[in-house]
């Protein structure tokens, strides 16, 4: 059976071929690979921005750099999920609880087959707002419905290739979905689909309206890690992000009137004293025990707090696919804990990591053309 | 400032003083205590049944249980709520953010101060049955308009002294808003509240449709305990039930034609490999495995699996206050990872937990009559 596969300081990897289409941008940036042309694999970097000076070279799940000596390939030729866990192939039937769906009663491929794109977020509304931006912009109808209506539990709308689904706060209530949505698009046989997560969060020493790109999650004490108890005993999982993607965010994102960073986010399990909040139900630390917690995280490189970002960078890497976690700052918490501007101020700087993300689409889509 | 209380194998309690109210039951279950009529405290145990054989003799929180060496007493004299953050007295506003409440715009006292009893649960519709049945049962009105409508994350009914409130899926969706609530209860000076949580759950060894009233949380690496990381360092809350209360509650659930069994309750931060399911998006684990797992949970005393019991334990204790986690359950963990039933029949029976609650709330007020 195939195991998970990572690209970072966890792994050695081995760069072994180049790219079958998307030739020119793939050639620009392999200009300093050695080729093995001995061997037969298929690049996967369908980059849409010519590469730069100092840009990564890859997608962290390109098939030219997941060909490793432990772990074999996680995807099919035509793109794919092949998700590791050999005990699906044993399911006559397998019920996605959460969403409501099952693979005897809903013909997932022709509902889901097309998916290229997933974006998450914490509320059902703002996920809404987030498909009614989508469907504008590629000018593709959307009826709004709610798919997983009946399962009670989250919002999922599909505008196209483009899927939006909520996922609640928190790493559990994310990870549910999460995972029943990598379920489903392996049922769907999607081709290569990308996720974003489009979040909220509390900014470091940045002004509020910004957007942070997360160049890794890092859990509470300190680590960029997700850790999973299973079966009694905690697995660690390391929770960096795609490079070149948040490159290439960060590239559209520089054209927008509000400031964006690539930067490192903590995800705490808890917004108050997980957070480092005096402000919560319980705190037994004083004012300065906090700006020395926060003044530490700024050294470490973090640029922003909230509570997924780990272990979206973890599940979507182990699954072998492309990820990024988007979140706009409500706040400097170097300034304070509470969270003050207006409904209406936040409703808009909430609609910005979603203008950048459909940026992205719109220029994949140019870039197909 | 006050510090953390707790009633548990954590902590060595001092029983100090006899009851204040309720005179007759107190005397009861006071019979071999010895009187220390020095002290002037009063006895908060509002015991809604007579104390029979075998039976707890306080809740948790009685304040003759209370007082101890290290602590100072968690509630005011009236029960309101005392908690145990002094940064708090020093917020001009405070804004309760995932419920769109703030102390300057809304006067939580007249409308939250008569609220006796906290329902809380996963799903949004559930909490509205809840609702629903509440206010047949006591026979109070509901507008069954959400009162938490604007800051798009929970939903909140009030039906009378009930408060209905649904917290998403698993701890840290749960803490936020339980928190949140906390401090809108003590900005509302409400006495004494009790706190349930209603959830649906994994069983083990008992039918589907049962109901388990959790002992104790168990996190995933089997300890009765919920971990928390505060500025990088993780602190350890005990997640125990108070088992007086569980007793009450056992003792009405036994008139009822669904089983209910008292027992411990594993809580996982993931729904599949956490739970120790084999129908996830990754397992790399076989189902032996899985069985030996499971097994040696039996062995623990868990008798059902979910996602947030050892917060919910370990939150309301520290706050000082009676709850209980009452969950249904959907299947045997023992013999599949899926939930199967129709619709119908898990509608049905996620009603079970609410039908135990409601009696609870109803004896409660014919005690006090």
């Amino acid at each position: 059976m195939n195991k998970p596969h990572y690209l970072n300081e966890f792994d050695n990897i081995t760069l072994v071929n180049q790219s079958r289409w998307q030739l020119v941008t793939v050639r620009t940036c392999y200009q300093d690979i050695v080729f093995k042309p001995s061997l037969t694999m298929n690049c996967t970097c369908d980059f849409i921005l010519p590469t730069q000076d100092g840009w990564n070279k890859h997608y962290d799940n390109c098939k030219t750099i997941w060909k490793h000596d432990k772990y074999e390939y996680p995807k099919n030729k035509d793109g794919s999920i092949q998700l590791p866990n050999k005990h699906l192939s044993k399911l006559d039937c397998d019920i996605l609880y959460h969403l409501g769906f099952d693979t005897a009663k809903h013909d997932l491929p022709a509902i889901f087959g097309d998916v290229k794109f997933v974006c998450m977020g914490g509320t059902k509304y703002r996920m809404k707002d987030v498909a009614a931006h989508m469907s504008q912009l590629l000018n593709i109808p959307c009826d709004f419905n709610n798919m997983v209506k009946q399962a009670h539990r989250y919002v999922m709308y599909k505008v196209g290739p483009v899927l939006c689904v909520n996922h609640g706060i928190g790493i559990p209530s994310m990870t549910v979905v999460l995972e029943e949505v990598l379920k489903m698009l392996f049922y769907a046989k999607a081709k290569d689909p990308i996720f974003f997560r489009l979040g909220t969060s509390g900014g470091m020493g940045i002004s509020a309206g910004s957007v942070v790109i997360s160049s890794w999650g890092m859990n509470g004490t300190l680590e960029k890690i997700y850790d999973l108890p299973i079966l009694g005993k905690t697995k660690t999982f390391p929770a960096i992000f795609d490079q070149r993607l948040n490159q290439e965010l960060y590239s559209i994102a520089s054209h927008e009137d509000f400031s964006t960073y690539v930067g490192g986010t903590m995800a705490a399990n808890d917004f108050y004293r997980g957070e480092g909040r005096t402000d919560g139900a319980f705190c037994d630390y004083t004012e300065s025990d906090k700006m020395d917690f926060l003044q530490t995280l700024v050294g470490l490189g973090v640029k922003n707090l909230e509570m997924e970002a780990t272990a979206f960078a973890a599940i979507t890497k182990e699954a072998g696919l492309r990820a990024a976690d988007l979140c706009v700052t409500f706040l400097d918490r170097l300034l304070g804990d509470q969270v003050t501007p207006d409904a209406q101020t936040l409703s808009q700087w909430q609609k910005r990591p979603a203008i950048i993300v459909g940026k992205y689409i719109e220029a994949y889509y140019n870039t197909k053309k």
